[in-house]
């Protein structure tokens, strides 16, 4: 039966995977950046120093899959929100706050850490997917005469997306509300 | 007349410095970041190689010089746009529109050379001060009621300085006055 035994051995491997990003996660959310050694990381996952580097060659090579896998789980997030039942702009509105909302937890990762997971590609792809998702959704809108059609849908998701980057530097979950609705009102049709 | 003598030397040195930095300038905009060597940029300068290190001690310090005066030229532009006579939402709109040009005319930087000038400091207080004209002119304009009063200056400053930063990668100035008309959309009282 070697198909089940490859499939054991891949989830047996994504579960090893898996642990060893969330721990350095939390390693790097108790305790800053600088206390994400392999050596520390291999401890307190349970696992022998040798087989961490089965995984991974370094920490900054840990720390660019766990954000993959953040930016990954975010992009699901927002296209399930996407699809919910609603009015265009409800669903937009939605998909708006989903991002603000990403993107007002992210805050706390510290500059130093965001500079070098945001070199990756993964991002670029992650912003071109959500651009998309906005996009739609205005083209969606404006059909239906509830989103401004004076400018282009791509220039609008251009907007809305730096716009809701704002969310990185407020303070509570009510600011970021505020502020999808005031993005939310650079959208309305003009009178 | 030691003082006049000084302020001849003063104002050699500071054309000097000028002439250095638009060289630096005009070679990085021709020929691309890696034309720019200290060689190079002494000679198109018509200085000596030993002359341009009195000055500079290499190529990135011109390049951070460069960027800082060209910061504080567009920190000026806005203050000087953000004193025009107007109403404080025609002054906003103005002050709006110069800096999402200054983003604008800013994307042919090229990635490589942004992430290198961005990293100083005299940006994050270029941004702190075009935050700060942005909300006074919010503020003005919420007491006039030209501008909605239902969210914070300073917030809604947040979202003006964001949602601009997309001219960054619009195509032409008619895109970019089309950003600053939804952006100030997003900023009128609510009905």
């Amino acid at each position: 039966m070697p198909k089940l035994w490859n499939e054991t051995v891949e989830e047996h491997r994504r579960a090893v995977r898996d642990a060893i990003l969330d721990t350095t996660a939390e390693l790097v959310a108790e305790h800053g950046l600088r206390a994400a050694t392999m050596s520390r990381i291999a401890t307190e996952t349970g696992i022998g120093r040798a087989t961490l580097y089965k995984y991974f060659p370094d920490v900054e090579a840990v720390l660019l899959a766990w954000h993959e896998r953040q930016v990954t789980a975010h992009v699901s997030r927002l296209a399930e929100v996407r699809d919910r039942a609603g009015t265009p702009v409800e669903r937009l509105e939605a998909v708006m706050e989903a991002y603000a909302l990403i993107a007002y937890e992210r805050h706390g990762h510290g500059d130093e850490l965001a500079a070098m997971l945001h070199r990756g590609e993964h991002i670029a792809m992650a912003h071109q997917h959500l651009r998309g998702i906005v996009r739609d959704l205005l083209t969606e809108g404006a059909h239906a005469g509830e989103v401004r059609d004076d400018v282009a849908a791509d220039e609008l998701a251009g907007y809305c997306v730096h716009a809701l980057a704002a969310a990185d530097s407020l303070r509570s979950r009510a600011a970021v509300r505020r502020l999808v609705a005031v993005t939310l009102a650079g959208l309305r049709p003009e009178h």
